[in-house]
């Protein structure tokens, strides 16, 4: 376990639960018939085809084209750093010629066509290398992303076809050293020239230089740039442009990049940091799907509010953090598998026996450390799927995002999407760590891949958005509504809108006789629901998360009015209370990552496939709820006895998710190759084998 | 936040705490006056000094050290394996020079003679690169202390004054690839050949290679090999030797040693396999300190009970898990002091003002994310400086550790140094990746030097001891009172002793109106003690972890004696409950750190640094609680509204400490050459320098 808290713990001894325990009082009918309950057997196929789900065969093109390329591994290892850049350029190059890489892109420009099934291929690709899959990223979703939502036909026609297979390769350069996170502050500017109809884009100081820029150091020919556009010495905020960097291998004149050098992880990827000095592009460089300059300087935009114009643009690329909390769940998948089917075969002490050295996995600690990750990655799966098929929907328009189209589920799939990636990315980071320690000395051997997993991750947290300002964003957008208003703001503006205006209906609607109707419509009971309903009904289930999450916005929203009534600065009040916004938001994603789960499992028909999944899904539940019972007991929704009783009954599904435990790994797919570790499950080890 | 709980908030507007805050009601006197408190300015050279303690020459030499091979730090990234390897030894060749490495062996043989010195001097190398801390372990903790330790004179006079200038270099074959953690199942043999006065060092199967053994691949002459010894065809445990495996660069014959491979971390360390094919050692490579055959074949010890005298030849090598919490703490300090540096330099978002970017620790959050981490660093400082002491204490002895030398002594120290193990190598794992997030992609970087401090010290959680089986044997000397009786068994007799007759004496000590009565003579006050006292009385902060160790080591006591009532296995009653054995052994670990740190700050003159650490210290305790607020709720020992009190209370901590962060971590005198970080300390970053 990473952390110091210590672990919840029940300290009443249960009534024994064998491992087909009778069923209890307050099982729900599913687990349980009247002869008793039945340990579910799983037909790992039909599982893994509930898993894939419409994109089956997406996701086998990409398995298949990891086995034929497992040996990337390796090179991984062996290869310096130089050539493993040119091997993974390589790779990805060949992956693109099977339409793997290229599924997002229109038809007509040798893509698939199928958003859905583009986020699918590359979910499944985070199965192998990551090099490989963020070089994936960079071209084809950042780059190529780029000129597709942000650009028009000119730039389509341009580039589209040449960067779906590869022979042009590109980088995205918005990031500065300076700025981070705030994109809006970015300082390189575009500065209209008309007499030239040319763009002159300038690195002002060394705090504006492009920074920590995938496919920069090497490989890019082409760069989509975000700056400052100045027309007629007026400024109209963050625009891209498209500006060659390199022809054959040569850096061009006015363009300056340097290697970031060595990182953590990830070293297949050449990421690089650019200046510019007074580098000219045509009129036509503006990607100008949101904006245009008339070659005589006039400056026109259907967006007339900068802010919102910048978030707009922002907004279509959104896939980018789809793609990148998909990623996170599906590298947790491979932690997960090589763990648990270690935890099956290792033998350590003579626990229960003098003649026998126990299993890892029949240890309650073991199953504790790793079962409850197991259900959340179930979990963050199907949330995944949910916020993978919103997006399909949205974008699958018959043409780029028209500004104004549907704004409102727009911000939602954008919070939602912010919201999953933070915690599929965090989720990511802490399941490859506890598999990691759970596999020992051995884990710690490059061979056996955790090496790789989680130094090629740990960067998930912070990239595509820092998980805490990604939450912040989610907060925002629940605490307005996700009004118009809201984009149209800079930071600072926001805080007073949302602590200001905003708040009052926020507070009315969180008023607490309004939460307690909204649990009554998904619980009937009396005020005592919390007290009452079975642990294992899901609709007790998501009222739980349901009320921490109205609980928590209304908190937020009354306590930013306060601060604003007693005439304090709002920005100031807003970063007062901003663990409470990250811990609404958190909340928030936290239902909808449930609900995604519930929905999925009820949905399915009766059997053992249902049965096993509502365990994982019942493990989840109650573990999040473990996780934050002192909030509960705080306000009085959750009582001392049902709180020990939460953490009794977490474990006997453990228990009762021990013996399939290896089949629910084993459905997620992963490539026998892309497991490597030896150590860890090549060959027989413990003493009695 | 790496994890995926919801971080506690406090859901009502605190009074508004400015700056420089007026006294509060619940003060205890320490951090105010009457004329309201005053924020503590902090000398920074005291406090270092404070910090350094009696060993400050020894830190001082070797950041003296460090900072004349700070190259290392490059090395370590640019050089291969092979280089990197050889780059390590040579270094800690000439660090050994210095007289650094040695301090813990005898005089007469070129050592310090004082082991507190060589503990200090072990901790602050880890401020540098950590492959050269982990190879000075292997070769002079592991190698030289069981030659020390388990060696009487002739061993002594043979190997010590060599292997102390590093001309000798050794390691020690203990780890098996089958047998992991559970060292006494290890399956290497060693049969006495009376006829040649030999014994015989045989691996009998794969699972009983000798597996990532440091020093082995590439440097190792000697190793010390531990074995099942038989005689005469009797077996007698597990014994240690002196066995050469490599002469001028050359394996011998009957050895076979494979490179372990590349590792997540750690490269300068050449990890190796060994296997043993019938290897003949005379009778004096037996180390005999503990157990002796004669020539003619008969085995002697004054030590009768197999079990007693493995567990006490184990338990003088104690050393090394002081040593790796140690190091743990102090690579944790690196990472604090680049984070908070960085924090108060790096300006994110215009938050408060229209005008310019907030400073990142001015904001809540942030602080809410490294103050709480800071604080337990150097909570675990102190603890670390009380377990070290009680080893010198221990170990300062006349001459190696005689049997039956005051055992309950020695197994409450094993017991707290196993304990702050954990706790601080957790601490480590922790505090390195909240660091490096708190630096954004910059931290991804490897000359920021978070890549190499996450990547090397991942496996201090795994080594010496798993942390999970050390928590165990704490758990286990609590509930048999350090018993004597407790050494001599092997696992599952254990776990029926303690199971079954010392569970009473725990039951009878744990009694609800025991625990009372034990608080009460802390604090004095009413049966309401908790609802009463100051949230900053140290008293009321100690009273509560007390509570909940006693509670905890009772709750466990009790359910293991009603399983074994109930006639279930012993091994599996104390597996059901493993969970609360090491909730319980945690939550005693953390009573002894904080005692320590209340001990270390009441200690102190008044003063403003007595305020800055008082600060400290309630932070620490209070985030203590609040980790494991639910327990203390679930357990009546804690109200809501007092909840919810304890973490605003925490929010108001940060605050002022906010001030003193810098000169906080500049305390621990890390060498600014061991900061490296150009990017997040070396230039002005942020938008408005």
């Amino acid at each position: 376990m990473a952390t110091d808290q210590v672990p919840p713990i029940a300290d009443e001894l249960p009534t024994p639960l064998p491992e087909t325990a009778p069923a209890r009082v307050e099982d729900d009918g599913v687990h349980a018939d009247d002869s008793g309950y039945r340990q579910p057997e799983v037909d790992v196929d039909a599982l893994r085809a509930l898993l894939d789900g419409r994109y089956r065969e997406v996701r086998d093109l990409v398995r298949d084209n990891l086995t034929q390329h497992a040996q990337i591994l390796l090179d991984q290892e062996q290869m310096s750093t130089a050539d493993f850049r040119e091997r993974v350029r390589d790779v990805v190059v060949m992956m693109a010629e099977t339409g793997q890489t290229g599924m997002g892109f229109p038809e007509e420009y040798g893509g698939g066509g199928d958003i859905g099934a583009s986020i699918a291929a590359f979910e499944t690709l985070a199965l192998g290398d990551l090099s490989v899959l963020v070089k994936v990223g960079v071209q084809f979703g950042l780059f190529g992303g780029a000129i597709l939502q942000l650009g028009t036909r000119h730039h389509h026609d341009a580039h589209l076809a040449d960067l779906v297979t590869g022979r042009t390769m590109g980088c995205f350069a918005m990031t500065e050293s300076g700025h981070g996170s705030n994109v809006q502050a970015l300082g390189t500017v575009a500065t209209y020239d008309a007499e030239a109809q040319e763009f002159v884009i300038t690195t002002p100081d060394d705090a504006s230089r492009k920074d920590y820029i995938g496919n920069a150091a090497a490989h890019a020919e082409l760069a989509v740039v975000f700056a400052q556009l100045e027309v007629g010495g007026e400024r109209h905020g963050v625009h891209a442009f498209v500006v060659p960097v390199r022809e054959d291998g040569r850096v061009l004149d006015g363009v300056r990049i340097e290697d970031c050098g060595p990182k953590m992880g990830l070293n297949g990827v050449d990421n690089g940091r650019i200046w510019f000095d007074h580098v000219r592009v045509p009129r036509t460089a503006l990607l100008n799907q949101f904006a245009e300059v008339t070659p005589e300087g006039r400056y026109l935009s259907p967006i007339d509010n900068p802010n919102k114009r910048f978030f707009t643009m922002l907004g279509t690329l959104v896939q980018g953090r789809v793609c990148v909390g998909g990623a996170g769940i599906n590298a947790a998948k491979v932690a997960l598998t090589i763990a648990t089917r270690y935890a099956v075969r290792r033998r350590q002490f003579e626990a229960t026996s003098p003649d026998e050295e126990q299993v890892l996995l029949d240890y309650g600690m073991h199953q504790r450390r790793l079962l409850p990750l197991l259900a959340r990655t179930y979990a963050l799966h199907f949330a995944q799927e949910v916020v993978a098929g919103q997006l399909h929907e949205v974008f699958s328009g018959p043409g780029p995002i028209e500004p104004g189209s549907d704004e409102h589920a727009r911000r939602m799939l954008e919070s939602r999407a912010a919201g999953t990636k933070a915690l599929g990315t965090w989720h990511a980071t802490r399941t490859i760590q506890e598999c990691r320690e759970a596999c020992g000395g051995a884990g710690y051997l490059s061979e056996n891949r955790f090496a790789a997993l989680k130094a090629d991750t740990d960067v998930f947290t912070t990239f595509e958005g820092d998980n805490h300002v990604l939450l912040q964003l989610v907060a925002k957008g629940l605490l307005t509504d996700y009004a118009g208003e809201f984009e149209d703001m800079d930071q600072l503006g926001m805080a007073r809108f949302v602590a200001g205006l905003a708040v009052e209906t926020v507070v009315e609607r969180t008023a607490v006789h309004k939460l307690v109707q909204s649990v009554r419509d998904l619980l009937p009971g009396g005020d005592t629901w919390d007290q009452e309903a079975g642990l294992l009904d899901p609709n007790y289930q998501l009222a739980m998360l349901r009320f921490r999450e109205e609980h928590m916005i209304g908190g937020v929203a009354r306590r930013l009015k306060r601060g604003i009534d007693q005439g304090d600065n709002p920005g100031a009040v807003f970063s007062r209370v901003q663990d409470h916004v990250i811990a609404a938001a958190r909340a928030h994603t936290e239902r909808l990552v449930l609900e995604a789960f519930v929905q999925k499992t009820a949905a399915l028909p009766d059997g053992d496939l249902k049965v096993a999944l509502n365990l994982l899904c019942d493990l989840h539940a109650l573990s999040t709820i473990e996780a934050d019972r002192a909030w509960f007991m705080e306000h009085g929704r959750l009582s001392s006895a049902r709180s020990k009783a939460i953490s009794r009954e977490i474990n006997a599904l453990c228990r009762r998710l021990r013996p399939i435990a290896v089949e629910l790994v084993d459905a997620f797919g992963v490539p026998e190759e892309m497991l490597r570790s030896p150590e860890l499950l090549g060959w027989p080890i413990g003493s009695d084998d």
